[in-house]
């Protein structure tokens, strides 16, 4: 059965990892952090740990760069038994600006993309992150323009997006959103009667061999690059 | 002049010390941030210094208690010379857990309010707080249903409130905001052409003497509780 997306008023397009590269900085500063705590443990065991910390104080924090930040420091105090100096501290936090502060590196094809379905659609982002960052990622990344508002939720479940849809004032089958988490961007929406369109970031395709565009189930498209969206679409 | 409401068609509700008590919580924070450090410096400095790294900072960290923690961190390990205790670290995030953790005390009058209001507008909470505390404390007030959905700005200047009234489809004179910042909740309004209430936090009050309902400009009212939005809106 081919998905139609005639209905489609209003695409909502994931930011990071979807238009621009952002896990690699998360990767780059975990790398970083762990050379930092070298003397206490072993990278496996820190990046292990950090992790772990991260899952427990998502609750607290949410998401985004500040949370992580004080989520190192936190577990710097611990692992190093209350023995991690000031100078590492000063090093975390400044780990925390130095990703703030980031160039932005659109992903393939973005510009066009955008450019030509904000003709025909009303293009939204939608974010768990901190909406300053992604404000200010959107401000240097060019596509300010493209996009009639940055949406904000706190979390991106079922409950999160029927509320979006409350909030602009449509029905599930005129809503499709675009991004690279399943979990994330694809589920939620198939289960509450959106579209979706899995555009998995660039890392994940190295360990798997799928065609331009695939459809895993009768519900949605994996597409290989964002401008595959346009053969679908258009 | 007397102003005119009868075109407003959203109220815009600022959330912390407009619905809820918040400043009270960050003042405590920072008298036991400077009980921490005490042996470094006089309390009276301390207060200083972390207002001035809160404001340096507030470009890269934008509002909230996270953003609050980080230079408290920051602002430790300069103001000890790098001598602060790892205890003390531990303490300084812990004084930011117990701050998200807080009960949620709601204003004079707030619930009345809103149930009111709710009957004839569509009512938002507009913050530039982060988004996740602002939900929690919304799900903690009993509020959540008087509201169609929480606005998150990275700040309330001008070009904001413009970008909402686009994303809400609405001219200025269709909006009022009511907050207890003049700067944040009033003015940039005013300078727009939509409409504003000034509810001065209850702190504000004690060093002022106003009646009831002030019209201190031609542009917009200082009330002195929420209530008395109802003797204009109605």
């Amino acid at each position: 059965m081919e998905i139609n997306y005639d209905n489609v008023k209003v695409i909502g397009f994931d930011a990071d990892d979807t238009l621009w590269i952002n896990e690699t900085y998360f990767r780059e500063a975990e790398k970083d952090f762990s050379k930092l705590l070298s003397r206490y443990e072993t990278v496996n065991k820190i990046d292990q740990e950090l992790y772990k910390k991260e899952i427990k104080n998502l609750e607290i924090y949410g998401y985004g760069v500040k949370g992580f930040v004080l989520s190192m420091i936190e577990m710097a105090v611990e692992i190093s038994n209350h023995n991690v100096s000031n100078k590492t501290i000063e090093a975390i936090l400044n780990i925390g600006k130095d990703m703030i502060n980031k160039p932005v590196i659109l992903l393939k094809g973005v510009e066009n993309v955008l450019n030509i379905l904000s003709k025909e659609y009303r293009l939204i982002l939608v974010t768990k992150g901190d909406l300053l960052d992604q404000e200010r990622k959107l401000n240097k990344s060019g596509l300010i323009d493209y996009f009639h508002h940055i949406e904000v939720v706190s979390d991106k479940k079922e409950e999160n997006y029927l509320k979006l849809l409350t909030h602009l004032d449509i029905i599930p089958s005129e809503f499709l959103m675009v991004g690279n988490s399943l979990k994330s961007d694809v589920l939620p929406l198939i289960n509450i009667g959106a579209h979706s369109m899995h555009v998995p970031f660039h890392t994940t395709w190295i360990h798997e061999d799928v065609s331009d565009i695939e459809q895993t189930t009768n519900n949605y498209l994996t597409v290989k690059n964002l401008s595959d969206i346009l053969k679908v679409l258009n």
